[in-house]
């Protein structure tokens, strides 16, 4: 047997998993503390389900690992949480409305493995189905900013309402029918810049004369109010008018130092009815793709139901791959622990005693290991160096009698002698 | 499209992922208090890993799930979290020893569907891999104490060692080729009782004088040391006189109030050595199967990698599934709370005014909703009430002006005018 990984799959040992989890902790509390609360769904869901109409499309089924169970079923593994938590919406009528919840699981997608593309990853998603109001794409994008700040990245929050998007390239005269694809192209100015944007729009068939118009309007510059302002002089398009009202309504409710309105913003193409955002760092030297980005889909839910009811729907979604990488490459992800171990007790011939004192500071909420080998000294206080644990206590059969240990602090070598309440009232 | 979960899987809405995620929350805690370490292992394995020999075993994959990727590899889900570990200390050979790592993971089984059997569950693992000492697997028996103390669940751990079984068989006059069928059946004492095990036995061609012996072995009674002081008098097998050792060293080791040897005890055939425990509840009739169970596997890990080098391990895992039955028939899982929101705010034409009051109230850590839809106050007191939130705040012109504000217990219905600060205070 060959020992490795699945293709597109990797372990996180400790040192890593422990950041990693700290990071899913915060993202948890946060979500918490807007009133969002933890559903669970499968991974493995019916292929029936994962493959409905305006569900994930062709492109992701094309990615879908899928196989059979013992009875022959069609089962797949989940591309994203969105469409299962449609499902449970969809079997759950009684549901009180707004539903607001948060998943941090993990997806599966069978692609071709680019840097940091992983076949298995996580995805920390909140929504809130249920409500048209701005308020509620306000509270995403207020997440978000509460995240990243606790994250300690600097981040523009851009954002943007797709009736914008859509009434800038109609008013500027592209046909309905090819609205769409603009869209496409639009979404490629910050990376590939105006010249090639227009380039691309030309091959599409539209005329120089709305082009120009369009890109003209995609490139306002200034401040939010600015922007805005100079789009009111020109827009005439109803919806993009109603677009604008979202961007006002939602500059009212959120504070907006970091939030960036971009009309060419347009987060791919799928099911956004109305606003859209993302977050990416502010120098994108660092990183250039978002750290989390979402929106407002009003019909995708009630589509994908076949239901007559409409389900208003707003949601943001993190990526812990891309924010790992960012704080990676920023040096705030410390990994010098291979353990949450706080205090390592090294027995001297004292194992038995050791044990009850490594369960009084249990007690006290200290996480605390000791030696299970019989090692010297010296061997353990390698050890507990090596494992990144901050404290190594030390206890022969004198401290014992003394009551009293040697608290080793393993970065300064300091060491502090101390009753158990003391090391308790130290630590805690 | 119909809507289905897949067969074997099922959604954990908020009143039940909110409780099964204080129970995995809390057995995290209890682990990280013991010196485990979190470690990710992938869902998506290589079957050549799966299927290897020493690891899952012929029955188990049977229930594996497998497919291919796009690139025709051979990929299963994982059954279980000790083959993935397994694997893991074999791709890292500079792991320092002892490894102690928790997992808190979804596994899968392609299984028939029995009462409360799930084809995709989790399995809460802690595993010592490094250390052949019984102070391991006295650690072990001290976190399944700490666990369901902490569960307010009255559970026997009773435990046992594999060598004391096997001697007493093989010193009773069972042949050796028959001690691993027989084990089988002695693991069914408690379940059909003496006199079918004895039929069973027989059948074996297993003569009556050694069943005869046997079978009074097993059946000791008394405390911990009656039973051991017996067992010490008629055992002359060095094997089951080591597995005597082993148990008395554990004693030394752990607090004995709940803990009880009972030398009946196998946990199945699969790869224990030594020391065996399970958890089981000390009134059978609410709930007969274990909630937790281990034991000691020196050869698996080695064997599985086809190493000369060894790798001593223990461990002990605790099934959620069970642990939440148990606590449900007990009425000890509170599903009333259909989200985690403490305080719900709820505005009186005062919307914009009310997010920055949720904002206070979260910067103080509050978990904090509030009307996203505009509806009348008695209609969102009905929300706050049928969703289970203890507070209402409710904000009209007048508690602006004021700055003082009516919180609503909706349980008792009482309020009080409280300034944000106050609010904080007492909710904090």
């Amino acid at each position: 047997m060959e020992l490795m990984n699945a293709r597109g799959t990797r372990d996180f040992p400790p040192e890593e998993k422990i950041v990693r989890q700290s990071i899913t902790d915060m993202l948890r509390r946060v979500f918490e503390l807007y009133g969002f609360s933890p559903l669970e769904t499968p991974i493995l869901e019916r292929m029936e389900v994962l493959s409905a109409k305006y569900a994930g499309g062709a492109e992701i089924l094309k990615e879908t690992f899928r196989f059979q169970d013992q009875g022959e079923r069609e089962i797949g593994l989940r591309y994203d949480l969105t469409v299962p938590m449609s499902r449970f919406v969809g079997m759950n009528p009684t549901l009180k409305m707004p539903f607001k919840r948060y998943q941090i699981e993990k997806v599966f997608r069978d692609g071709p493995i680019k840097a940091g593309r992983m076949r298995e990853f996580w995805q920390c998603d909140v929504d809130i189905v249920g409500s048209a109001s701005m308020m509620a794409d306000a509270q995403c994008i207020q997440i978000a900013q509460k995240v990243f700040q606790e994250l300690g990245l600097d981040v523009n929050l851009e954002f943007n309402s797709r009736k914008i998007l859509d009434g800038i390239l109609r008013q500027s005269g592209v046909p309905e029918s090819k609205i769409t694809d603009a869209i496409l192209e639009v979404d490629k100015l910050k990376k590939i810049g105006v010249d090639e944007v227009r380039k691309n729009i030309e091959k599409l068939g539209i005329d120089d004369d709305a082009i120009t118009k369009s890109l003209g309007l995609f490139s306002a510059n200034g401040s939010n109010d600015e922007k805005i302002k100079n789009l009111k002089v020109f827009l005439r398009d109803n919806e993009a008018l109603d677009g604008i009202r979202e961007v006002e309504e939602i500059l009212q409710y959120v504070d907006g130092k970091n939030v960036m309105f971009n009309p060419a913003l347009a987060r791919g193409l799928s099911y956004y009815t109305g606003p859209v955002f993302e977050a990416v760092m502010k120098d994108e030297s660092i990183f250039s793709s978002s750290l989390a980005g979402g929106g407002r889909y009003d019909k995708m839910i009630g589509n994908f139901l076949g239901s007559a009811k409409e389900y208003p729907a707003v949601g943001i979604s993190f990526g812990l791959e891309p924010i790992t990488t960012v704080m990676t490459k920023l040096g705030k992800m410390d990994q010098s622990r291979k353990t949450v171990t706080q205090v390592y007790v090294v027995p001297i011939q004292t194992a038995k005693e050791c044990i009850k004192i490594a369960e009084e500071l249990r007690a006290a909420g200290i996480n605390t290991d000791l030696d299970l080998n019989g090692r010297g000294v010296s061997k353990n206080l390698d050890y507990a160096d090596k494992m990144g644990i901050q404290y190594a206590l030390i206890v022969g059969e004198d401290e014992l009698k003394k009551g009293k240990y040697n608290l080793k602090d393993m970065k300064t070598g300091k060491e502090e002698s101390l009753s158990i309440d003391g090391i308790c009232k130290k630590l805690r």
